[in-house]
Protein backbone atom coordinates (compact mmCIF):
# COMPACT_ATOMS: atom_id res chain seq x y z
CA UNK A 1 0.00 0.00 0.00
CA UNK A 2 1.46 3.46 -1.22
CA UNK A 3 1.70 5.78 1.64
CA UNK A 4 -0.76 8.70 1.20
CA UNK A 5 1.43 11.88 -0.28
CA UNK A 6 0.22 15.59 1.44
CA UNK A 7 -2.13 18.15 0.16
CA UNK A 8 -0.53 21.49 0.90
CA UNK A 9 -3.82 24.20 0.22
CA UNK A 10 -1.46 26.98 -0.47
CA UNK A 11 -2.45 31.38 -1.18
CA UNK A 12 -0.78 32.20 -3.47
CA UNK A 13 -1.57 35.97 -2.69
CA UNK A 14 -3.28 38.89 -4.96
CA UNK A 15 -1.55 37.85 -8.74
CA UNK A 16 1.80 39.00 -8.66
CA UNK A 17 4.10 36.34 -8.46
CA UNK A 18 6.42 38.67 -6.14
CA UNK A 19 3.60 37.87 -3.18
CA UNK A 20 3.97 34.23 -3.52
CA UNK A 21 5.44 33.15 0.61
CA UNK A 22 8.85 31.55 0.81
CA UNK A 23 6.91 28.78 1.70
CA UNK A 24 4.24 28.32 -0.89
CA UNK A 25 7.33 28.50 -3.61
CA UNK A 26 9.27 25.28 -1.69
CA UNK A 27 5.65 23.30 -1.82
CA UNK A 28 5.83 24.38 -5.51
CA UNK A 29 9.33 23.27 -5.95
CA UNK A 30 8.42 19.98 -4.31
CA UNK A 31 4.92 19.33 -5.94
CA UNK A 32 4.69 16.29 -8.41
CA UNK A 33 0.76 18.19 -9.20
CA UNK A 34 -0.43 21.67 -8.97
CA UNK A 35 -4.22 22.47 -9.36
CA UNK A 36 -4.61 25.94 -9.84
CA UNK A 37 -7.57 28.39 -9.62
CA UNK A 38 -8.27 31.01 -12.71
CA UNK A 39 -7.31 34.01 -10.80
CA UNK A 40 -3.52 32.86 -10.05
CA UNK A 41 -0.99 34.37 -12.42
CA UNK A 42 1.15 31.42 -14.20
CA UNK A 43 3.85 33.10 -13.84
CA UNK A 44 3.77 31.07 -10.54
CA UNK A 45 4.01 27.60 -12.23
CA UNK A 46 7.46 28.39 -13.10
CA UNK A 47 8.22 27.44 -9.11
CA UNK A 48 6.82 23.72 -9.86
CA UNK A 49 9.10 22.28 -12.69
CA UNK A 50 8.46 18.72 -11.86
CA UNK A 51 4.50 19.25 -11.37
CA UNK A 52 2.07 18.49 -13.87
CA UNK A 53 -0.31 21.75 -14.01
CA UNK A 54 -4.41 21.46 -13.69
CA UNK A 55 -6.73 24.05 -14.31
CA UNK A 56 -9.47 23.52 -12.17
CA UNK A 57 -10.60 27.45 -12.04
CA UNK A 58 -13.81 29.32 -13.47
CA UNK A 59 -14.10 31.29 -16.16
CA UNK A 60 -16.63 33.58 -17.13
CA UNK A 61 -19.00 32.11 -19.32
CA UNK A 62 -18.05 28.54 -19.34
CA UNK A 63 -19.54 25.35 -16.73
CA UNK A 64 -16.48 25.47 -13.71
CA UNK A 65 -15.71 22.42 -12.41
CA UNK A 66 -17.54 20.99 -9.84
CA UNK A 67 -15.98 21.99 -5.82
CA UNK A 68 -16.50 17.88 -5.19
CA UNK A 69 -15.10 17.24 -8.48
CA UNK A 70 -11.73 19.33 -7.16
CA UNK A 71 -11.92 17.36 -3.67
CA UNK A 72 -12.10 14.11 -6.15
CA UNK A 73 -8.99 15.00 -7.88
CA UNK A 74 -6.80 16.10 -4.63
CA UNK A 75 -7.76 12.88 -2.49
CA UNK A 76 -7.13 10.73 -5.83
CA UNK A 77 -3.73 12.30 -6.95
CA UNK A 78 -2.71 12.14 -2.74
CA UNK A 79 -3.47 8.46 -2.73
CA UNK A 80 -1.35 7.71 -5.27
CA UNK A 81 1.33 9.38 -2.92
CA UNK A 82 2.10 12.65 -4.80
CA UNK A 83 2.77 15.90 -3.11
CA UNK A 84 0.11 18.09 -4.64
CA UNK A 85 -0.56 22.06 -4.51
CA UNK A 86 -3.87 23.38 -4.63
CA UNK A 87 -2.87 26.50 -5.95
CA UNK A 88 -5.51 29.62 -4.57
CA UNK A 89 -5.78 33.46 -5.54
CA UNK A 90 -5.35 35.17 -2.51
CA UNK A 91 -5.47 33.30 1.11
CA UNK A 92 -6.96 29.69 0.75
CA UNK A 93 -9.11 30.15 4.07
CA UNK A 94 -11.17 33.74 2.96
CA UNK A 95 -13.71 33.35 0.73
CA UNK A 96 -11.03 30.36 -1.16
CA UNK A 97 -13.48 27.46 -0.08
CA UNK A 98 -10.05 25.79 1.95
CA UNK A 99 -12.45 24.78 4.71
CA UNK A 100 -14.25 22.61 2.46
CA UNK A 101 -11.65 21.06 0.69
CA UNK A 102 -9.67 20.34 4.29
CA UNK A 103 -12.71 18.41 5.57
CA UNK A 104 -12.71 16.47 2.02
CA UNK A 105 -9.22 15.80 2.64
CA UNK A 106 -9.09 14.97 6.63
CA UNK A 107 -12.57 12.59 5.79
CA UNK A 108 -10.37 10.35 3.44
CA UNK A 109 -7.66 10.46 5.41
CA UNK A 110 -5.50 12.38 3.44
CA UNK A 111 -2.43 14.40 5.44
CA UNK A 112 -3.45 18.15 4.30
CA UNK A 113 -1.35 21.74 5.86
CA UNK A 114 -2.28 25.10 5.01
CA UNK A 115 0.03 27.91 3.40
CA UNK A 116 -1.79 31.10 4.43
CA UNK A 117 -0.85 33.65 1.30
CA UNK A 118 -1.57 37.78 1.04
CA UNK A 119 -4.68 38.72 0.61
CA UNK A 120 -6.24 40.88 -2.16
CA UNK A 121 -8.16 42.35 0.54
CA UNK A 122 -4.79 44.10 1.97
CA UNK A 123 -3.10 43.76 -0.31
CA UNK A 124 -4.92 45.21 -3.33
CA UNK A 125 -6.05 48.52 -0.87
CA UNK A 126 -2.16 48.69 -0.18
CA UNK A 127 -0.73 48.89 -3.40
CA UNK A 128 -3.02 51.39 -4.18
CA UNK A 129 -1.55 53.55 -1.08
CA UNK A 130 -4.90 52.85 0.75
CA UNK A 131 -3.90 51.47 4.24
CA UNK A 132 -6.99 50.07 5.44
CA UNK A 133 -6.70 51.41 9.30
CA UNK A 134 -5.25 54.33 9.92
CA UNK A 135 -5.12 56.27 13.26
CA UNK A 136 -7.44 59.05 13.34
CA UNK A 137 -9.85 57.39 10.28
CA UNK A 138 -10.77 53.75 10.83
CA UNK A 139 -9.37 51.37 13.71
CA UNK A 140 -11.35 48.49 12.02
CA UNK A 141 -12.15 46.50 8.72
CA UNK A 142 -14.73 44.77 7.53
CA UNK A 143 -14.35 41.99 4.85
CA UNK A 144 -17.23 40.76 2.61
CA UNK A 145 -18.06 39.24 -0.70
CA UNK A 146 -19.69 40.69 -3.12
CA UNK A 147 -21.17 37.44 -4.12
CA UNK A 148 -22.91 36.85 -1.02
CA UNK A 149 -25.27 39.08 -0.94
CA UNK A 150 -27.33 38.31 2.17
CA UNK A 151 -24.18 37.85 4.40
CA UNK A 152 -23.08 40.97 3.17
CA UNK A 153 -26.54 42.87 3.44
CA UNK A 154 -26.67 41.31 7.39
CA UNK A 155 -23.02 43.27 8.22
CA UNK A 156 -23.23 46.46 6.10
CA UNK A 157 -27.01 47.06 7.29
CA UNK A 158 -25.79 46.47 10.83
CA UNK A 159 -22.49 48.22 11.21
CA UNK A 160 -22.50 51.77 12.19
CA UNK A 161 -22.01 54.08 9.38
CA UNK A 162 -18.18 55.43 9.54
CA UNK A 163 -17.56 52.00 12.22
CA UNK A 164 -14.79 50.56 10.24
CA UNK A 165 -12.99 50.41 6.72
CA UNK A 166 -15.11 47.94 4.04
CA UNK A 167 -13.78 45.96 1.64
CA UNK A 168 -15.73 43.99 -0.78
CA UNK A 169 -13.86 41.24 -2.65
CA UNK A 170 -15.31 39.81 -6.02
CA UNK A 171 -17.34 43.33 -5.40
CA UNK A 172 -17.65 44.65 -9.37
CA UNK A 173 -21.13 43.70 -10.04
CA UNK A 174 -22.61 44.36 -6.43
CA UNK A 175 -21.12 48.35 -6.42
CA UNK A 176 -24.43 49.64 -6.93
CA UNK A 177 -26.16 47.51 -4.05
CA UNK A 178 -23.21 47.71 -1.71
CA UNK A 179 -23.46 51.50 -2.09
CA UNK A 180 -27.14 51.67 -2.08
CA UNK A 181 -27.08 49.50 1.46
CA UNK A 182 -24.10 51.74 2.90
CA UNK A 183 -26.34 55.40 2.09
CA UNK A 184 -29.60 53.69 2.95
CA UNK A 185 -27.64 52.80 6.70
CA UNK A 186 -26.63 56.31 6.80
CA UNK A 187 -23.08 56.51 5.58
CA UNK A 188 -22.38 59.72 4.15
CA UNK A 189 -22.28 60.67 0.56
CA UNK A 190 -19.08 61.93 0.11
CA UNK A 191 -17.53 58.95 2.19
CA UNK A 192 -13.96 57.93 0.29
CA UNK A 193 -14.38 54.87 -2.27
CA UNK A 194 -11.85 53.27 -4.46
CA UNK A 195 -12.90 50.78 -7.20
CA UNK A 196 -9.47 48.29 -7.51
CA UNK A 197 -8.89 45.87 -10.79
CA UNK A 198 -6.28 43.31 -11.23
CA UNK A 199 -4.78 44.21 -8.04
CA UNK A 200 -1.39 43.79 -8.04
CA UNK A 201 -0.76 42.90 -11.77
CA UNK A 202 0.29 44.96 -14.61
CA UNK A 203 -3.39 45.32 -15.76
CA UNK A 204 -4.22 46.99 -12.45
CA UNK A 205 -6.41 50.16 -12.83
CA UNK A 206 -8.00 52.38 -9.81
CA UNK A 207 -10.55 54.65 -9.00
CA UNK A 208 -11.33 56.49 -6.15
CA UNK A 209 -14.26 58.84 -5.56
CA UNK A 210 -17.19 59.73 -3.85
CA UNK A 211 -19.58 56.15 -2.06
CA UNK A 212 -22.55 58.26 -3.73
CA UNK A 213 -21.00 58.14 -6.93
CA UNK A 214 -19.24 54.31 -6.55
CA UNK A 215 -22.60 52.98 -9.07
CA UNK A 216 -21.54 55.22 -11.70
CA UNK A 217 -17.92 54.36 -11.60
CA UNK A 218 -17.19 52.91 -15.19
CA UNK A 219 -14.36 51.41 -14.86
CA UNK A 220 -15.34 48.00 -14.45
CA UNK A 221 -17.32 48.22 -18.05
CA UNK A 222 -14.10 49.75 -19.34
CA UNK A 223 -12.33 46.19 -18.26
CA UNK A 224 -14.62 43.40 -18.65
CA UNK A 225 -13.46 40.20 -16.64
CA UNK A 226 -11.34 41.94 -14.53
CA UNK A 227 -11.86 41.22 -11.23
CA UNK A 228 -12.13 43.78 -8.57
CA UNK A 229 -12.75 44.61 -5.45
CA UNK A 230 -14.30 48.06 -3.37
CA UNK A 231 -12.71 50.07 -0.70
CA UNK A 232 -15.18 52.10 1.36
CA UNK A 233 -13.94 54.25 4.67
CA UNK A 234 -12.44 57.49 5.51
CA UNK A 235 -9.06 55.73 5.32
CA UNK A 236 -9.38 55.50 1.45
CA UNK A 237 -8.63 59.42 1.61
CA UNK A 238 -4.76 58.76 2.29
CA UNK A 239 -4.18 57.51 -1.62
CA UNK A 240 -5.31 60.92 -2.45
CA UNK A 241 -2.91 62.62 0.11
CA UNK A 242 0.20 60.85 -0.21
CA UNK A 243 -0.40 61.48 -4.28
CA UNK A 244 -0.57 65.45 -3.72
CA UNK A 245 2.36 65.46 -0.94
CA UNK A 246 4.69 63.39 -3.83
CA UNK A 247 3.92 66.06 -6.31
CA UNK A 248 4.49 68.88 -3.97
CA UNK A 249 7.93 67.80 -3.40
CA UNK A 250 11.09 68.60 -5.09
CA UNK A 251 13.20 65.70 -4.60
CA UNK A 252 10.59 62.93 -4.95
CA UNK A 253 10.22 59.57 -6.34
CA UNK A 254 10.44 61.22 -9.73
CA UNK A 255 14.20 62.18 -9.30
CA UNK A 256 14.99 58.69 -7.79
CA UNK A 257 17.41 57.97 -10.88
CA UNK A 258 18.83 61.43 -10.51
CA UNK B 1 23.54 65.96 -3.79
CA UNK B 2 22.54 62.77 -3.37
CA UNK B 3 19.65 61.29 -4.57
CA UNK B 4 17.58 59.98 -1.95
CA UNK B 5 17.15 56.19 -1.61
CA UNK B 6 14.13 54.40 -1.12
CA UNK B 7 11.90 52.96 2.07
CA UNK B 8 10.07 49.78 1.84
CA UNK B 9 7.53 49.16 4.33
CA UNK B 10 7.85 45.92 4.49
CA UNK B 11 5.12 43.32 5.93
CA UNK B 12 6.99 40.20 7.46
CA UNK B 13 4.13 38.46 7.94
CA UNK B 14 3.01 36.43 11.59
CA UNK B 15 6.03 35.82 12.65
CA UNK B 16 7.69 32.09 10.92
CA UNK B 17 9.90 33.47 7.99
CA UNK B 18 8.74 31.12 5.84
CA UNK B 19 5.49 33.60 5.46
CA UNK B 20 8.35 36.01 4.33
CA UNK B 21 7.05 36.87 0.29
CA UNK B 22 9.75 36.90 -2.50
CA UNK B 23 9.31 40.09 -2.88
CA UNK B 24 10.31 41.22 0.89
CA UNK B 25 13.20 38.58 0.84
CA UNK B 26 14.77 40.85 -2.34
CA UNK B 27 14.34 43.86 -0.34
CA UNK B 28 15.88 42.81 2.79
CA UNK B 29 18.87 41.12 0.22
CA UNK B 30 19.30 44.60 -1.30
CA UNK B 31 18.35 46.72 2.15
CA UNK B 32 21.32 49.21 3.66
CA UNK B 33 19.52 49.45 6.77
CA UNK B 34 16.87 47.48 8.42
CA UNK B 35 14.50 49.42 10.89
CA UNK B 36 12.65 45.95 12.91
CA UNK B 37 9.69 45.88 15.24
CA UNK B 38 9.45 44.14 18.30
CA UNK B 39 7.36 40.80 17.06
CA UNK B 40 9.50 40.22 13.66
CA UNK B 41 11.28 36.96 14.11
CA UNK B 42 14.98 37.94 14.17
CA UNK B 43 15.87 34.99 11.63
CA UNK B 44 14.11 36.85 9.01
CA UNK B 45 17.05 39.12 9.55
CA UNK B 46 19.43 36.39 7.98
CA UNK B 47 18.10 37.27 4.48
CA UNK B 48 19.99 40.96 4.98
CA UNK B 49 23.16 40.15 5.05
CA UNK B 50 24.87 44.21 3.83
CA UNK B 51 22.35 45.91 6.48
CA UNK B 52 22.58 47.51 9.67
CA UNK B 53 19.79 46.20 11.92
CA UNK B 54 18.29 48.65 14.02
CA UNK B 55 15.15 47.77 16.50
CA UNK B 56 12.88 50.25 17.08
CA UNK B 57 9.78 47.83 18.57
CA UNK B 58 8.20 48.34 21.62
CA UNK B 59 8.76 45.72 24.46
CA UNK B 60 6.87 45.34 27.49
CA UNK B 61 7.42 47.04 30.46
CA UNK B 62 10.17 49.55 28.80
CA UNK B 63 9.08 52.73 27.12
CA UNK B 64 9.14 52.31 23.25
CA UNK B 65 10.55 54.80 20.46
CA UNK B 66 8.02 57.27 19.81
CA UNK B 67 6.62 57.16 15.89
CA UNK B 68 8.02 60.50 14.95
CA UNK B 69 11.81 59.36 15.60
CA UNK B 70 11.00 56.37 13.75
CA UNK B 71 9.51 58.22 10.78
CA UNK B 72 12.82 60.72 11.74
CA UNK B 73 15.19 57.87 11.17
CA UNK B 74 13.57 56.44 7.95
CA UNK B 75 13.79 59.82 6.11
CA UNK B 76 17.65 60.29 7.90
CA UNK B 77 18.57 57.17 6.46
CA UNK B 78 17.00 57.49 2.78
CA UNK B 79 18.39 61.32 2.77
CA UNK B 80 21.77 59.80 2.79
CA UNK B 81 20.70 58.14 -0.30
CA UNK B 82 20.63 54.25 1.55
CA UNK B 83 18.02 51.66 0.38
CA UNK B 84 15.94 51.19 3.98
CA UNK B 85 13.41 47.96 4.91
CA UNK B 86 10.78 49.02 7.73
CA UNK B 87 10.01 45.51 8.64
CA UNK B 88 6.40 45.29 10.39
CA UNK B 89 4.92 42.50 12.28
CA UNK B 90 2.02 41.07 9.87
CA UNK B 91 1.20 43.75 6.97
CA UNK B 92 2.33 47.50 7.07
CA UNK B 93 -1.23 48.52 6.59
CA UNK B 94 -3.30 46.78 9.08
CA UNK B 95 -2.64 48.25 12.31
CA UNK B 96 1.07 48.66 11.43
CA UNK B 97 1.07 52.83 11.37
CA UNK B 98 2.30 51.78 7.64
CA UNK B 99 0.02 55.09 6.14
CA UNK B 100 1.69 57.40 8.95
CA UNK B 101 5.10 57.01 7.80
CA UNK B 102 4.35 56.66 4.07
CA UNK B 103 2.77 60.25 4.35
CA UNK B 104 5.60 61.03 6.64
CA UNK B 105 8.06 60.11 3.93
CA UNK B 106 5.80 61.64 1.52
CA UNK B 107 6.33 65.23 2.95
CA UNK B 108 9.95 64.44 3.43
CA UNK B 109 10.57 64.08 -0.58
CA UNK B 110 11.17 60.02 -0.03
CA UNK B 111 10.12 57.50 -2.23
CA UNK B 112 8.82 54.71 -0.31
CA UNK B 113 6.80 51.43 -1.38
CA UNK B 114 4.73 49.62 0.29
CA UNK B 115 5.39 45.46 0.25
CA UNK B 116 1.85 43.57 1.34
CA UNK B 117 2.74 40.82 3.73
CA UNK B 118 0.83 37.81 5.41
CA UNK B 119 -1.51 38.91 8.33
CA UNK B 120 -1.45 37.37 11.78
CA UNK B 121 -5.41 38.72 11.10
CA UNK B 122 -5.64 35.33 8.73
CA UNK B 123 -2.78 33.26 8.84
CA UNK B 124 -2.92 32.90 12.40
CA UNK B 125 -6.55 31.20 12.29
CA UNK B 126 -5.42 29.69 9.57
CA UNK B 127 -2.75 27.47 10.82
CA UNK B 128 -4.80 26.66 14.06
CA UNK B 129 -7.22 25.32 11.24
CA UNK B 130 -9.87 27.94 11.62
CA UNK B 131 -11.33 29.29 8.42
CA UNK B 132 -12.47 32.74 8.29
CA UNK B 133 -15.07 32.27 6.63
CA UNK B 134 -16.72 29.10 5.40
CA UNK B 135 -19.60 28.35 3.01
CA UNK B 136 -22.99 27.45 5.16
CA UNK B 137 -20.89 29.14 8.83
CA UNK B 138 -19.48 32.48 7.73
CA UNK B 139 -19.60 34.57 5.05
CA UNK B 140 -17.65 37.71 6.22
CA UNK B 141 -15.02 39.00 8.82
CA UNK B 142 -14.63 41.59 10.65
CA UNK B 143 -11.60 42.38 12.27
CA UNK B 144 -10.60 44.86 15.21
CA UNK B 145 -7.74 45.86 17.04
CA UNK B 146 -7.72 45.17 21.57
CA UNK B 147 -5.53 48.61 21.72
CA UNK B 148 -8.70 50.36 20.33
CA UNK B 149 -11.14 49.94 22.52
CA UNK B 150 -13.70 52.75 21.26
CA UNK B 151 -13.43 52.00 17.98
CA UNK B 152 -14.10 47.63 18.37
CA UNK B 153 -16.83 48.57 20.84
CA UNK B 154 -18.64 50.53 18.12
CA UNK B 155 -18.08 47.94 15.32
CA UNK B 156 -19.06 45.06 18.12
CA UNK B 157 -21.92 46.89 19.85
CA UNK B 158 -23.68 47.95 16.08
CA UNK B 159 -22.88 44.25 14.04
CA UNK B 160 -25.81 41.81 14.17
CA UNK B 161 -24.71 38.29 16.43
CA UNK B 162 -23.28 35.66 14.56
CA UNK B 163 -22.83 37.98 11.08
CA UNK B 164 -19.38 37.72 10.97
CA UNK B 165 -16.56 35.80 12.08
CA UNK B 166 -14.37 38.25 14.67
CA UNK B 167 -10.88 38.36 14.65
CA UNK B 168 -9.69 40.93 17.48
CA UNK B 169 -5.67 41.54 17.22
CA UNK B 170 -4.11 42.63 20.35
CA UNK B 171 -6.92 40.87 21.98
CA UNK B 172 -5.62 39.12 24.85
CA UNK B 173 -6.16 42.02 27.52
CA UNK B 174 -9.08 42.79 25.88
CA UNK B 175 -10.96 39.42 25.60
CA UNK B 176 -12.80 40.09 28.95
CA UNK B 177 -14.56 43.22 27.40
CA UNK B 178 -14.43 41.69 23.89
CA UNK B 179 -17.17 38.44 24.94
CA UNK B 180 -18.89 41.27 27.55
CA UNK B 181 -19.17 43.11 24.49
CA UNK B 182 -20.76 40.05 21.97
CA UNK B 183 -22.67 38.27 24.86
CA UNK B 184 -24.66 42.09 25.53
CA UNK B 185 -25.56 42.39 22.16
CA UNK B 186 -26.54 38.71 21.90
CA UNK B 187 -24.51 36.35 20.88
CA UNK B 188 -24.94 33.22 21.91
CA UNK B 189 -22.97 31.34 24.97
CA UNK B 190 -21.51 28.87 22.96
CA UNK B 191 -20.31 30.67 20.05
CA UNK B 192 -17.15 29.14 19.29
CA UNK B 193 -14.16 30.78 20.11
CA UNK B 194 -10.26 30.76 19.89
CA UNK B 195 -7.45 32.10 21.60
CA UNK B 196 -4.12 31.75 19.42
CA UNK B 197 -1.14 33.02 20.72
CA UNK B 198 2.17 33.09 18.90
CA UNK B 199 0.62 32.79 15.94
CA UNK B 200 3.06 30.53 12.87
CA UNK B 201 6.54 30.83 15.90
CA UNK B 202 7.67 27.30 17.48
CA UNK B 203 6.09 29.02 20.87
CA UNK B 204 2.10 28.84 19.14
CA UNK B 205 -0.45 27.92 21.36
CA UNK B 206 -4.22 27.27 21.22
CA UNK B 207 -7.57 27.28 23.38
CA UNK B 208 -10.69 26.85 21.95
CA UNK B 209 -14.09 26.92 23.52
CA UNK B 210 -17.42 28.31 24.17
CA UNK B 211 -17.61 32.73 23.67
CA UNK B 212 -18.65 32.33 27.66
CA UNK B 213 -15.56 30.83 28.64
CA UNK B 214 -13.71 33.32 26.72
CA UNK B 215 -12.93 35.62 30.11
CA UNK B 216 -11.65 32.66 31.87
CA UNK B 217 -9.56 30.77 29.63
CA UNK B 218 -5.93 30.84 31.14
CA UNK B 219 -3.72 30.31 28.68
CA UNK B 220 -2.71 34.08 28.41
CA UNK B 221 -1.35 34.02 32.04
CA UNK B 222 0.30 31.32 31.57
CA UNK B 223 2.45 32.95 28.69
CA UNK B 224 2.53 35.95 29.97
CA UNK B 225 4.02 38.62 27.28
CA UNK B 226 2.91 36.44 24.20
CA UNK B 227 1.52 38.37 21.38
CA UNK B 228 -1.87 37.09 20.83
CA UNK B 229 -5.16 37.19 19.30
CA UNK B 230 -9.00 36.24 19.65
CA UNK B 231 -11.49 34.53 17.36
CA UNK B 232 -15.18 34.36 17.18
CA UNK B 233 -17.69 32.57 15.57
CA UNK B 234 -19.14 29.57 14.00
CA UNK B 235 -16.28 28.69 11.37
CA UNK B 236 -13.89 27.96 14.85
CA UNK B 237 -15.85 24.65 15.12
CA UNK B 238 -13.98 23.89 11.72
CA UNK B 239 -10.99 23.37 13.56
CA UNK B 240 -12.17 20.11 16.15
CA UNK B 241 -14.27 19.14 12.93
CA UNK B 242 -10.62 18.27 11.08
CA UNK B 243 -9.36 17.08 14.55
CA UNK B 244 -11.83 14.35 14.73
CA UNK B 245 -11.66 13.54 11.39
CA UNK B 246 -8.12 12.62 11.61
CA UNK B 247 -8.45 10.74 14.54
CA UNK B 248 -10.93 9.01 12.94
CA UNK B 249 -9.27 8.06 9.68
CA UNK B 250 -7.09 4.66 9.71
CA UNK B 251 -4.60 6.02 7.26
CA UNK B 252 -4.32 9.49 8.53
CA UNK B 253 -1.30 11.66 8.87
CA UNK B 254 0.55 9.57 11.70
CA UNK B 255 1.19 6.96 9.15
CA UNK B 256 2.18 9.69 6.81
CA UNK B 257 5.58 7.91 7.35
CA UNK B 258 4.88 4.55 6.74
Amino acid sequence: VTAPGLVSLVGAGPGDPELLTLRAVDRLQRADAVLYDALVDRASLRYAPRARWEFVGKRAGRPSIAQATIERLLIRRALRGERVVRLKSGDPFLFGRGGEEALALAAAGVPCEIVPGVSSALAGPALADIPVTHRGLSSSLVVVSGHAERAYAEVLGSLQPGAATVVVLMGLAARAHIAALLLARGWPAQTPAAVLLSASTAAAQRWTGALIDLRACALPDQHPGAPGLLVVGASVSIAAQLQSLREAAPQSAASQGG
